[in-house]
């Protein structure tokens, strides 16, 4: 299953972090690729490189990438061309619950996440509208739900079982202290 | 299971969204309280009131609140004393699944989310050091799941199964509008 991201009218400084925190969170839970609409922010795109490269970035479909794009709607129009099924994370949307089985069928998934105002056409090109909890929270927590549900909880799983990001540095998880490991060069 | 969340070393006004993320990711996931550390924040405080005026904030031990404490250590310590396990999420952490058991055995928990640096002394007095991946994502996911797996998925349940947090408007899901609902006062 491939799963990319749409983060939908970035805002800066105001989503300068939160924004951070969906592309880093699209990485370790499983997701090949983030894309953003609104303000461009080599910032942004800067961090998850330099993730990338001390950490690694190996997804199912190369290297893990952010990379900006102007109209939401057209890139959301293309990626339908290819194949993606859209998935747009709302709290105004269906449960996860009842439609997890027709998305886990899916060959190739766009989640889109907004930000303050999502415009309607957004609603309407989406396959699926989709809610974690109908409460407000956050888009960061119901991303890391969607990836989880869909990924089966394959990021929590350790070894062989879970994701190889490929990094140069890994850690060695510990009860108590912290150990990083460098990979020998 | 009673559910409390601390949130370190908040700082403005750079923490100023993620904090409201980690408080609102508490309140919709069943926490109780969120209390933080740091610089005092009352528009923080002011967004969580809001948020419970309009969309509820009923908990198993009254109404979920934020407040502020000086000392985490000292906050701690006495939520120890008073029977609490604290569990403290950290990428350098115990793997969240090889955990679980023990910590959903546990009566009282206090999850405590880091910001930047987190004393070493919080690492000490942790019953448990959590990871939720050995990845750099964000505390906002990581307390989702957490609290996703502690409530077995109660959050994302609807109806009489999911969690009634008794607001005075309330979403009624839907496959591409925004339907949201008033009681009647």
């Amino acid at each position: 299953m491939l799963i990319e991201l749409l983060r939908l009218g970035h805002r800066l400084p105001r989503d300068e972090r939160i924004s951070t925190h969906v592309a880093l969170v699209a990485r370790a839970f499983g997701a090949s690729a983030i894309t953003y609409t609104g303000q461009h922010d080599s910032g942004l795109e800067e961090s998850v490189v330099r993730i990338c490269e001390r950490w690694g970035g190996k997804t199912i479909s190369g290297k893990f990438s952010a990379s900006y794009e102007k109209s939401a709607v057209s890139f959301i129009k293309s990626k339908k061309r290819a194949g993606f099924s859209i998935v747009h994370l709302t709290m105004y949307g269906m449960p996860l619950m009842e439609k997890i089985s027709a998305i886990r069928a899916c060959e190739k998934i766009l989640i889109v996440v907004g930000s303050e105002q999502v415009p309607p056409e957004i609603y309407q090109l989406a396959d699926y509208n989709i809610s974690v909890t109908n409460q407000p929270h956050s888009e960061v927590a119901a991303l890391a739900i969607v990836l989880d549900r869909l990924m089966d909880g394959k990021e929590l799983k350790t070894g062989s079982e879970g994701f190889d990001l490929d990094g140069e540095i890994s850690i060695t998880p510990s009860e108590r202290g912290k150990i990083l490991k460098e990979r020998p060069s």
